[in-house]
């Protein structure tokens, strides 16, 4: 069922800095960033040649990462994103082993204008996952 | 200068059934567990079709992640490797934008046989990264 993994996000207290960082310590291609208000969050994409690392800032104090910051206010790694090729089917074999969805249960349309869901951290040890339809 | 994401390791209480899980109900590759005691770990390698997760549970007290697994119980994403064509380059560079790298600063042989160095995770947005020469 699992295909690629598409990302690995790291939450970040200064996006600026972040990328600043990969780009230029770090030698690696970053993308602009992406302002998502519709998911509380500021995005950069960085292309390793295999996967992507994307970094994410809140927006506001709304967001859904800056519980999260607060937690962790050096950063830390939040998510990974694996690509499926059938969100409902990954979904329902999911929630018929006792895996919880996370919100109501139906994909949202993600970073990559492509339906995710996201899985419960407990039920996964300790890693929140995301499935993204590709 | 980063190359590949090699793999996303993630440290989990129960290796068994973490392996089980990743198996049945994430459908994904699963290899053998093999026993690291100069690392103080046992490995699962989960093959995805472009980089790898690597499933790590402590040998005993005194490794690395027992402390790790004390804080997240759970278990947790625990470092990123990053590929580099050479490592001492690397170290070298690093070292002049002032990151620190952990341990002596020099290379020690990782789970792949290849030349391993892991650098501050609070140098990094809270992620520990692991360059591995390749």
């Amino acid at each position: 069922m699992l295909g690629r993994l598409n990302h690995v996000a790291i939450a970040v207290p200064d996006l600026a800095a972040a990328s600043a960082q990969y780009r230029t310590i770090l030698g690696a291609e970053v993308n602009e960033p992406q302002v998502l208000p519709e998911h509380g969050v500021t995005v950069v994409f960085i292309n390793l040649p295999n996967t992507k690392i994307e970094l994410l800032e809140p927006l506001d104090e709304a967001s859904p990462i800056t519980a999260f910051l607060a937690m962790n206010p050096s950063g830390g790694m939040h998510h990974l994103c694996y690509e499926v090729e059938d969100i409902l089917a990954a979904r329902d074999r999911l929630k018929a082993e006792g895996a919880r969805v996370l919100g109501d249960g139906e994909p949202k349309i993600g970073a990559h204008n492509k339906p995710v869901l996201f899985l419960h951290p407990k039920d996964f040890n300790g890693t929140l996952i995301e499935l993204e339809q590709v």
